[in-house]
């Protein structure tokens, strides 16, 4: 999906909510241990109630792979159980030397080797540039770079300092030389909203991946405020608020409760910033 | 395996060599290519053809993710048909949030979940302590932390300086306060060996992971003479110069010849440092 066509999306939808899948199996609804991939049927029930209120799913490949092979199978199961339209990111946070990042493009993008070709992956920027750069020889495919995470381990090294600035900064800096907004996001995390004015100032036209609504405190009005564009230029994620809103056996219902509130306050934003 | 362990095998075998089990299908010898998994006959016959040679074993999680839930069961096999007493590394580069990693170290450590307990997984620090503290809950298990790698995009931000030092030395400094030399790797490319000497005075205990002799043009000798310590100190990895030594019917014998080659030096350094 290219970035015109993700800003189509947002409009028709009056989203630009990300659902984060990330089950944990002891925290599934009992009534699902009775399936034979309690883990798959949740998320289809998700996808099902909340495709409508999203534009982007983003399963993190963790959560499928401490379940080995099975858990891998079923990252696959719910690639493919994503609706049409819908932009989707491996959250994987890869990052190796450039003939190895390569392996993990294939691993994400190309279906034909790994069954799955998501719109975008999460990569790690530590190693550089040919660590990045094969990721995005793939037509209409993203990287999303971490830049300013919302854990709190983001203060040892992402906000380093010195003469040009800070780490995260840098980061940002050098891989606007590496693609365009057409090819290229940046994780922001939303609990650091006061960074994001300035985060603009670097990358004006790029979406930026949030997490940290919701769960981890972020709020989104203030994220708004700060980090929209011009192309709304935000998926804002969440994940725990969502798909565990009740673990009975109502918890599609009120993970759709849950991702309407949100699809409603952004409603108002959008229409508030003459985006719709 | 423990610290003291992993030292006593290198005595024992008189090496300190990693063989990276990074196969590519399209670089196999043609004869493999009649069996059901041709990678993981390829891996089989390089394990039964090194363990002798080799105190590690280092498969790159890259080269299997990109075979998608086929690949992820070749590494699981491969794991599986580890020797007893071989320290075995998932290089994997992983690293997330505090309860997301808990999911890659159960991913890589525990054998109930995954049927894979490697000793040690690789790990990327840009997300600072909570991300890698996961990793250090189970026992003897370690994280080996990316610092200064032997790619060409390792001087985007690695060498980035600022009053304190440069930012690897800032990951190898505030790492050091999260684990010991018990539990605590780095990584530290070949290429870089006019840096070991710096890193030997910041991590003096630690042993190094290091990549890039051979085919990335590390030079065996000068890393030793900076790098190595009390407890050997190094694991020397070698994959393309081993595993692809020839692509013929003798691929096994000739990645022998090449370990061989690589242990034989390895011996005589060991005896010239009056470890062995």
């Amino acid at each position: 999906m290219n970035k015109n066509q993700l800003f189509e999306q947002i409009k028709l939808k009056k989203s630009f909510l990300c659902v984060g899948l990330d089950p944990v199996l002891g925290k599934l609804p009992k009534h699902l241990l009775k399936y034979e991939n309690p883990v798959l049927e949740f998320n289809k029930q998700i996808i099902e109630a909340t495709q409508d209120l999203c534009v982007a799913y983003k399963p993190n490949t963790a959560f499928y792979e401490c379940m080995g092979v099975k858990g891998w199978q079923t990252l696959v199961d719910t690639f493919q159980y994503f609706p049409e339209n819908i932009f989707s990111i491996a959250d994987a946070k890869r990052g190796d030397i450039g003939n190895t990042s390569a392996m993990y493009a294939d691993a994400f993008f190309d279906a034909q080797q790994s069954e799955m070709s998501f719109d975008a992956v999460t990569v790690a920027p530590y190693m550089g540039e040919d660590s990045v750069k094969p990721f995005l020889s793939y037509q209409d495919k993203w990287v999303i770079l971490l830049a300013l995470t919302s854990n709190f381990g983001h203060q040892d090294f992402q906000l380093n300092e010195n003469k040009d600035g800070k780490l995260y900064e840098a980061v940002i800096r050098k891989a606007m030389q590496w693609a365009n907004s057409e090819q290229l996001m940046f994780v922001v995390g939303a609990t650091r909203g006061a960074e994001f004015e300035n985060i603009r100032k670097l990358a004006p036209e790029n979406f930026l991946l949030v997490p940290g609504v919701g769960a981890q405190g972020g709020d989104l009005a203030e994220v708004c405020k700060y980090g929209m564009n011009s192309s709304c230029g935000l998926l804002i994620n969440s994940s725990r608020a969502i798909i565990y809103a009740s673990n009975g056996e109502d918890f599609a219902e009120k993970a759709r409760e849950e991702a309407l509130k949100v699809q409603q306050e952004m409603e108002k934003i959008l229409i508030a910033s003459a985006l719709i």
